[in-house]
């Protein structure tokens, strides 16, 4: 066991990236300025987190000079503290988004549900992840990758809405869902991406990104 | 010195990518579909070397186990090797979008010089940053993130002109040029992020994120 307190590192910031994600939507959907502001102002913990974690693993490395499987683990949870910093930022940008356009809603009503889909599927995600790191459980990474196609999927649907000739939000609205809606699809694959260096590391075989959308 | 051949690598797959990212640009501006699907096939190799590059510096921790400055050398360069991998990630997005449209033009004629300019300046913040990883120059990596304000501001000009009353394009010419300047707009903020990082090597300051845009 090299690395306890690596791994529960992770596991803390993929909780408090996983509540920013679920937080944003929320101040996405109620146009909430107040909430928008303190998943902005809190992404800075993530980042400290981040920072923390790396100079865990160097302390880690320099100390204990780990071989064959506790280093790849070490590797490993560099790499993923990596994904969850840029997940804690997509949440960040979600709320950001909310703010900019207060008071105004930035989702217009007929996407709403759709948005609180991705919202919410992405905060559980990110729980999938944080288990997955806790219990090494192939299966259930497996699972959260069969669980990022729905997210895809969403993700696709929002652009035939975009571009129907019905759309009556204008451009701006457009551009908005755009965004968010790519902010929440890049959110869930570096879940998956968590999920993939688990699975890594426990069988020794790397899946390919080819399901990861682009 | 650990690892020159890591260094090595991460110049290579900078090439890789700056590259990319410019014939991405030109495939997306002239609707060249031979050329995107060339970029496209591309950035497999651009993945195989950053796996590669992650077994060489897992292959010095085993085998030199090195501590200090060597130790965070080595742990820096994996995490620029991921800020490259993404990066050529985001070149074959810009690719796929000009696939997408072929034969039709994904950028209007209107927005063309706009994006020419992101396109070649994404391509040279990624040249300096490879640059800057051969020579350590702090000077220049400064000067990169100060040339990267410049991709910033053509980034934020590019909203105004979508939601202009006189933008005659429709809806899905402005999600594909709101999704295409985010790609650029991403790959430069990987550039000065392995910049940062060969700074923080040198001095051992890191500077802050605040200057990355959303």
């Amino acid at each position: 066991m090299v690395s306890p307190s690596i791994s529960d590192g992770l596991v803390d910031m993929a909780r408090l990236v996983g509540s920013a994600i679920g937080r944003a939507t929320t101040a996405l959907l109620d146009a909430d300025l107040q909430l928008a502001e303190s998943v902005i102002s809190a992404d800075a913990r993530v980042d400290d987190a981040q920072r923390d974690l790396e100079d865990r693993a160097i302390a880690i490395l320099a100390r204990q000079q780990p071989v064959a499987t506790d280093l790849r683990v070490v590797v490993a949870s560099l790499r993923m503290s990596v994904d969850l910093e840029r997940s804690g930022d997509l949440a960040e940008h979600v709320a950001r988004l909310a703010r900019l356009r207060f008071p105004k809603f930035a989702v217009p009503g007929d996407l709403h549900r759709k948005i609180l889909e991705m919202g919410q599927l992405a905060q559980r995600l990110m729980a999938q992840a944080a288990e997955v790191i806790i219990t090494k459980d192939v299966d259930a990474a497996l699972q959260l990758e069969q669980d990022d196609d729905r997210m895809d999927e969403l993700h696709r649907m929002l652009f035939p809405h975009l571009m129907d000739d019905r759309w009556k939000h204008g451009v701006e609205t457009a551009v908005d869902v755009t965004l968010v809606g790519r902010y929440y699809e890049r959110f869930a694959d570096h879940a998956v991406s968590i999920a993939r260096r688990v699975v890594y590391l426990v069988t020794g075989e790397l899946t390919t990104d080819a399901s990861i959308t682009p």
